[in-house]
């Protein structure tokens, strides 16, 4: 499995995910679920995957295929789209795609081939965005009410976020956040792996602002973990009931 | 959906569960989910269920009638079975046995009926046990390593269980990790329900030692999650990265 969480703050844009992805229990692998696509202070797109690799690298593949083509244009590439909206359309019909076409090769298995997205970004003269598209290209929007979009095994990581995400969160404040729903998930469930990464766009910066790879053991991830567990259990013997 | 959760501690168990049935989102209903066989001073068994109401009321029903019936014993009845490990037998047997009639009767419509139970108890003269039924009727049980079993929703209440309990946990702190980790997804999943009920075997009591039915707005669990969320907050402002 995967988790990718993306938070969309009146500051800016904050995204994390982990890497391990795994064929059966016994075929564990690492690879990054976060791709960065650039032209800076024209537009930033990061896209993060969750589902069957073999069907996120070939949208990817596809996607970047458009963008380098002699007639790459605004209906097919999402660095020549007009629009947020036209990237995460274009995405979508990709990912469509690309997991029909797998699908029907894997059809006498009787196996599914899925996959999910997150796709972030903005573009000069645009607003940030932030979309979940789903397996069949169909996506649904962050706003206001709902600052932040997960995909993969998002139920452990979500009981933090529904506490201390809101617009008005800083992005220093939505890392931590982010980093501590990755903690959870990480504690509970094997299918989710480090090394994580994280990145951050600042509203109307049009380019990654920071970008880290979080690698097994960093010591400043493993201090916040052990200060949170620290915090957690101290809160837990406070509270009464 | 559904959250029930049993520790099996060295003080004894702990077992809670909500309430929420639906058929459809436009379809709730409020059923108990926890259910008790008591010979005081002799035997105590809880059974929590998950899943389809049919299937859950329909093996409780054949369990009951068992008990009753004039040829009731240690093969067919869990208040004359001879060790709990014959009890987790029974009701596998009733619930596969139910799940696949109903299943049977569903065939037409491609429907799926299944449950899950977890079953606590200890009899006279042998230990406490918690087990938890797979829909099939096979079993697993609590172990001094993993203390903790949950059905339904289990994901968003795993991390604060993960973090807080272990077998020497008292059972004061128990009720308070078991009402935390329901609190944590009563708030992140809308198919978790109030009203709770709440129930403590202190060890070789041989009786259901504590039970409580938690109704929604009750002032001693709203004072907890109020206390915990504004505990999380302020760890949250004091851990850095």
């Amino acid at each position: 499995m995967t988790y990718c969480v993306g938070l969309k703050l009146n500051a800016g844009l904050v995204l994390l995910s982990d890497t391990r992805t795994n064929a059966g229990l016994d075929n564990i692998s690492t690879y990054r679920k976060m791709f960065f696509f650039e032209n800076p202070g024209e537009r930033v797109i990061v896209i993060m995957t969750a589902g069957s690799l073999s069907v996120t690298q070939t949208t990817l593949a596809r996607l970047n295929e458009a963008i380098e083509h002699p007639d790459a244009d605004e209906q097919n590439s999402i660095m020549h789209a007009s629009s947020m909206l036209r990237v995460a359309t274009i995405i979508g019909e990709n990912l469509n795609r690309t997991r029909r076409d797998i699908a029907e090769q894997c059809r006498d298995l009787n196996q599914q081939a899925s996959a999910s997205m997150i796709v972030a970004g903005q573009r000069k003269g645009g607003d940030m965005r932030l979309f979940l598209i789903y397996p069949e290209g169909n996506f649904i929007e962050a706003t206001d009410d709902t600052p932040f979009l997960q995909v993969g095994e998002h139920k452990y990581g979500k009981p933090i976020l529904d506490r201390v995400v809101t617009p008005e969160t800083s992005l220093a404040d939505a890392q931590k956040a982010v980093l501590l729903s990755m903690d959870s998930t990480l504690r509970s469930n094997l299918s989710v792996g480090m090394p994580l990464d994280l990145a951050v766009i600042e509203r109307d910066d049009f380019r990654v602002s920071q970008r880290r790879r979080i690698m097994d053991g960093d010591p400043a991830f493993m201090a916040m973990s052990a200060a949170w567990s620290t915090a957690l259990r101290d809160s837990f013997v406070k509270v009464t009931i």
